[in-house]
């Protein structure tokens, strides 16, 4: 299943008409509720299978590595990411001959023209609504009225309330650990949610996947399925499409490699008995 | 709260004319019991709010870097500190300009002129009282007769004790690391301490804290408050006034980020929920 | 006691007429059923003393060091292998003006020639039986009719269904680490396994054998002996036969040296009471 | 209290001429029982205090860095050792100018002159008695009828023996770590040892002291006094008589500084409460 959140440079229409297979829509929400309406049509509309609301980003995180690097948008300039520009002269070249970046579920609900943000710290504290609450993720949930997951669940008390107001799944997730300094990996938390909420709705882990034995490792504890971001978006940057397809079929691979060698032919039979702690 | 000790170079007089914010004296007992009552005084006539009796310094630790740096008082001279001095000049420029520092306390109770201490450690052997007992801590805590604090406590004992004597609060403490070599970190003592007397006296966390995650952690053990020296003096070393506000708004800044990323908009809502020990 | 595999460079007819020590067949099962019975047949008339089931090789592990090296059969020529190739000009003509190794026990069976496999991956995909189960092994096991282990045993779930089906012993191992990613290591497993099955079959502790404390540990755990591979190996590929003879007797001195130290003069008195795990 | 060894380069007789204070022979058990009354009789008429068995050296360790380096007697050159001569060649002139080293308590008993022995392992192969057992021991305590300790005790069994033959005292050690590789600490062991004989015998702590924390540890454990060697012989070989005053008197200044920090004023008031494990 392939996911886009609210931020992405390509608007779900345009998914819709490229892939037939099963899409997520990850939503944040925003103080403008004609925004968080008009974003939750068009993922209806354009038959997204999932909602996924976003509850670990009230606010931004302080990543302290964007701040040295200038990694910000648009970039700002000091002498490491000039030098970093030098010496790859081609995303210069890239940077300034590409269409620039359109967040097409976005543009119609800022004034200050196409390249809005300043960074994104700016848009976390100008256009999100940090008094969101259970409530409004509850209403959100039945207006959505289909497979609904909180993504940025942590612990056992919020997601048994997760199953309260009616969703069907939880991403267990720290927004790859750029968010809170100092949480818990998820992998961590999964076993104890799995027991509380496993069998009511499903748990997705997310952070961190990188190889096959990662997943086998979820599944072993109880997931029902992963979530992974950074995987096929650096393959992606370092070779397009075909980078991403290698990724995915590298994770197959040592998928079903494994599987043969715990002596496994479904998954069903993944259990804790396959994992030890230290 | 901002507090100095009786080794500060400002004196109490001077702060009180300077900030109307509360303020801790940080007591040290001297054999001169005349040097003690009139710190004492002072310290009470100038309106300082709490009185913290140190007490994990009754002698001076051993502290094996400064031997070899030379770092003492008067400047100990030898090749590595030469070299210091000559990379950065500036140093040697505020030294030789600036007014030699005063022990404002001190300074009627010492004979042999304004620069007296060859060393701390001669400081500690001459003028403390390395006899001090909980008689002499109950006597004071009653001379002063308003909030008084063991600063220094590292065991239940012990805290338990410092109820017992009338103290209104303690700070768990082992003087920054610098004195009994191989003594656990304040924040491991923490939870037992609190559990014994949290619900009796104030228990301040002192010691190692630089962050604002730091201050979260320390509240969800239970700790009432932080106490942070080398926190401000650094960035006081680094850049003056301007230093030390930029250190204290990104404290702030993280507490406040973190908490929304909790999920709390109080900090009665930080509780040992929040942490995992490993 | 030396073992060969359906993979070796030797015939079991040679060895036979070589060596007088006891000998162990390490079976590979192929999908070619006639190539599995040649086998069996050929090391029974050479009376070999056990036949050894390899259960963890089902497929071929991911190797990617290999991958990366080169490392493949023939020589995969990358920027590093050809480096290494001319550092040491030895190996390249050592490989030129030997003789090309050949797979006795194989080479009837496959029609490419001599030389025939691309790579050990193809081979384990090509002509192993993938899908060999617990009645496969039971028929073998029936069918020689002697001595006859597990080899790749890692849990005690597996260490008793192998008693169940009439092995006489089991060797803990998971193939040097080649194979599945992530697994533990075998003297890991060993207690738990000893304590299963330790009192009806013997368990053989294998992987990471390299000095005489790894031997007298096992050992001590309950494990019946040790077998090792690149022990000999490395000293065999560094020295040729004085190589192996000398790592062979400083394993040796090294057991006789530390049972003394140890106050046993027997290998019955090591016991776990020697062992302390962290 | 200062102890030699059998192995010792001065004698028992000149020791004593010397010193007034407490002294411990530490015996090694001979093939030769001739040599070892011979022994005993010198240090009793030499008022030794003390009589030492070593038990943990009933054969020398494979001490693979002296192997590597050519730390024997006489030293065996290799490009190493030759390199550190040419840098430091004091230790040449050293080495050739003084006295040679004679072993006076052996030196009756050894035929081939005074340079003996090529290594130390010959010597424990040659010379002493590896059939030495508990009923030795037992037999020499009673021939010395004094206070007697076995050194090299590493198991709560074997202490409960030393007190059955009638020990009086036990040294737990490991030999500084140099004969079974993989061996515990001997700080490790001793709490259990002093919980199973801290009652009856006198416990020694001996491994690894270098810093007056070491020995506070040791006590606060239960141990009754610590040994070590290393301690003063690097500062001996650094600096002579001088350089062990210096490591003697920070010893003590450490322990009486951390007993100060501690709160105590006598070793009796050390215990466990000192002390977290992790």
């Amino acid at each position: 299943m392939f996911g886009v959140s609210s931020l992405s440079t390509v608007s779900v229409e345009e998914i819709n008409s490229l892939i037939d297979t099963p899409k997520m829509f990850q939503f944040y929400f925003h103080k403008d509720r004609g925004l968080n309406s008009n974003m939750l049509q068009r993922a209806k509309a354009e038959n997204f299978d999932v909602l996924a609301l976003t509850v670990d980003t009230i606010t931004g995180g302080n990543r302290e590595r964007d701040l040295r690097t200038g990694f910000t948008i648009p970039p700002k300039m000091n002498i490491y990411s000039i030098a970093d520009f030098l010496i790859k002269p081609l995303w210069t070249i890239n940077y300034l001959t590409h269409k620039k970046f359109d967040l097409p579920h976005l543009q119609e609900y800022v004034d200050e023209g196409t390249n809005v943000f300043t960074s994104i710290g700016s848009y976390f504290s100008t256009m999100l609504d940090q008094s969101m609450n259970w409530d409004d993720a509850e209403k959100l949930c039945s207006e959505w009225n289909g497979h609904f997951a909180l993504k940025g669940i942590m612990s056992v008390e919020d997601a048994k309330r997760a199953v309260d107001i009616g969703c069907t799944g939880i991403m267990v997730s720290n927004h790859g650990g750029r968010q809170l300094d100092g949480s818990r990996s998820p992998f961590d938390q999964l076993a104890e949610i799995v027991d509380a909420v496993g069998d009511k709705i499903d748990v997705i882990c997310e952070g961190g996947i990188q190889r096959g034995t990662h997943i086998l490792k979820a599944l072993s504890l109880g997931a029902k399925a992963c979530s992974a971001g950074r995987l096929y978006l650096y393959a992606l940057a370092a070779a397009g499409q075909a980078g991403v397809e290698r990724a995915l079929s590298q994770i197959r691979n040592e998928i079903e490699r494994d599987m043969k060698l715990m002596g496994c032919d479904n998954v069903n039979q993944l259990s804790r008995k396959n994992l030890r702690f230290r």
